[in-house]
């Protein structure tokens, strides 16, 4: 099953896709919170309210007639992977490492599917990272192991993990880098679980700088698996409904190049993975 | 004025306090939303409302009866600061930095006031760390300058910004030692900013590990200042109403000393800010 985030009004609203239409789950049965993350909280099957949405009595609109928000538009937490391809380590001068790398973003840094990404006023060291998107289904207990991980995730979907590189670099800590606004591209749709194979392993991902392609991998290469980071994560902190994990990047991303590139007012940055979507952003300037 | 968020029937509600009573401000004015962020977002004067709380004939209740949760319990961004006082920088054999080490805590680390805080099962070096913490009323124009950025504040509160060091230490990225189940204290109070004295400089702060002095230090210590640190963010991100800016610690903390001090199952925390409060947080050992 395929679902997304659009908005009416203004407002985020969870849709089932169907084909090339979209079903408003909470008009399909208005006990079903319109949030994703609070729809997931709420425990209702979604899978089925969706399939009963598909063959149901309310109103279908095109998806290409409707913007997107960002897939999660408030998660609890965005917990994010650094280095978590070994070619892309080895590219920033980095080992293999032992344990992920993790930041967090907030949600004040997501950008939606469609929607420009922000070349910040006060840097032009702007760059792509093409990413797994996990999106958490239901609480983790605490210390699960990574045999039994899997079954917590909800579904999956593309992140643009856009850098902004000199702050990222200002301190060891990359945070500040990782949050300017509309720099985290999230979308367009999640694709459960059931519909890929276990832990989005095997996926071709790319990223694409006005059609070319900068970055070729497959989610195969990830250093930690989806089940291994949950488990890690579990020893820690508990992970809830709605909360994203992304999975990192690999080797291609501009700062690695030589010259380096830089993304650009005008760029159009694009993310792909098979089976689970292509994520799109035209990159304009941070307005004044 | 002080506010507080205490507990109903498990849900948090955002209460004025009046010497050793609450006043819960939903009670008292049905279209203030029981949760703080919203209530700030809300835009309804929320001094005004205390003020016409205490007055009014909504019920109020001993403020000793009552649990609390985390002063804000869902902000948007939790954003700390590290070495932010140059005598901690110091103790950690590190130099004054230029820029400050930013990284995020998620809500799922937050503890009450009162409430026991986790001694988690994969660590045994938990530290504390006493902090100022700033709470954002208005949302923050981006390019805000030093100058302006105080307006923002709704006021300020006390922070334990517990920390499994092993963990903060297992890559450069110290977000996963920082974000342990039941690790930030946050509370009791939010002490508005108008009874303070502009930015909250000039307060002593210190920790307390079972009734021991570990931290003493003043506010004015703080290498970036509150506003300062406003206008460095207000370059990257948007500021929103309940997020939460965490100040940093001053010398002191446990790992720093000679042998080490680890907090154990049975201490007691303690953090207090002149004329800001005192937060008190049990440890215990994590539940298995």
């Amino acid at each position: 099953m395929k679902f997304t985030t659009y908005l009416r009004h203004g407002a985020p609203r969870l849709a089932v896709i169907d084909g090339a239409n979209i079903v408003d789950l909470n008009d399909a049965q208005p006990n079903i919170p319109a949030d994703i993350r609070l729809a997931l909280k709420s425990g209702i099957d979604l899978d089925a309210a969706a399939r009963a949405a598909i063959v149901g009595e309310a109103a279908r609109q095109p998806i290409a007639g409707v913007k997107l928000a960002p897939l999660v538009p408030e998660p609890g937490k965005i917990i994010c992977l650094g280095l978590n391809y070994f070619d892309h380590a080895k590219e920033g001068g980095r080992d293999k490492p032992e344990y992920p790398w993790f930041f967090f973003r907030g949600a004040s840094s997501q950008v939606a599917h469609g929607e420009a990404g922000w070349l910040p006023q006060v840097s032009n060291r702007f760059d792509y990272e093409a990413e797994l998107a996990v999106v958490i289904g239901k609480t983790v207990p605490r210390h699960t192991k990574e045999a039994d991980a899997l079954q917590y995730v909800f579904g999956y979907s593309c992140y643009n993990d856009m850098s902004v590189r000199d702050y990222q670099k200002r301190t060891p800590q990359w945070t500040i880098g990782k949050n300017f606004d509309r720099t985290g591209g999230f979308g367009p749709a999640l694709v459960t679980a059931d519909e890929l194979p276990a832990g989005a392993v095997g996926l071709r991902i790319q990223s694409r700088l006005n059609g070319q392609v900068m970055q070729d991998a497959n989610t195969s290469d990830m250093i930690f698996t989806v089940a291994e980071t949950i488990a890690l994560l579990a020893d820690v902190l508990t992970l809830e409904p709605g909360d994203v994990i992304v999975m990192g990047t690999p080797a291609g991303v501009g700062q690695a190049r030589t010259p380096p590139v830089w993304m650009k007012a005008g760029d159009t940055i694009e993310i792909e993975i098979d089976h689970v979507g292509l994520l799109s952003n035209p990159i304009v300037a941070e307005p004044a």
